[in-house]
């Protein structure tokens, strides 16, 4: 499980982020505001733990830019790495203590979504991967 | 006030978004996915209404990107453009029901902000603008 924010970033050219200014929404905007950070997170929130798992989501993210979020995700205490559970060499990925805290943001995001954004459906109902 | 999300969007150009997916975090996050957008719907949270007082904010966003974040606001029915309360010909901006409707996913960003980013402080003390 992860530490609190003291733990230093594994990977610090991934982790060294220009804060804007000391607002709370600006500095997490600096780590997730993007398009593609928070899906990454929401496959992790669903379950999905290996590289392969997240290419396959319907937004069909490009791997360059899979690597580098997780990478970030990891550096920033978001994410871990895991063992494979097939007990093979492979590696997988997991939300952290930090990272289920995102949990809410996810949620109202979401739920924003369904109710302003015609056609939406949640996903949301699995939990493997 | 804004009318539910039937209406046409009023600048085509800047309204059309091809979707990834049917997935509510997916079509939410084409529109505010980026580093400025919900910090200039902050900005309107909080009341501020007009150009110069966006650009005033700690951030400093820069002009071009606001001016397209808050056209591409209008457009998406999130924000409307309304008199100046000084009654001059200038206009300045507020929040629609739908940006409003915005206010749980400000929230959430900056509680865990708050909680995981450290050296953050919460800056929405202030309704005026």
């Amino acid at each position: 499980m992860s530490s609190k924010p003291r733990k230093s970033p594994s990977s610090p050219k991934v982790a060294e982020i220009a804060r804007r200014s000391v607002c709370p929404v600006a500095c997490s905007l600096d780590l997730l505001g993007d398009r593609w950070t928070l899906l990454v997170v929401r496959d992790l929130w669903l379950g999905r733990t290996r590289f392969k798992d997240f290419t396959a989501s319907p937004e069909r993210i490009p791997t360059n830019i899979l690597s580098e979020r997780l990478e970030r995700l990891v550096a920033h205490g978001v994410a871990e790495k895991v063992p494979a559970a097939d007990g093979s060499k492979r590696f997988g990925y997991r939300l952290t203590d930090k990272g289920k805290a995102l949990g809410p943001i996810l949620a109202a995001i979401r739920d924003w979504g369904l109710t302003w954004q015609p056609g939406t459906q949640a996903l949301m109902t699995d939990g493997g991967g």
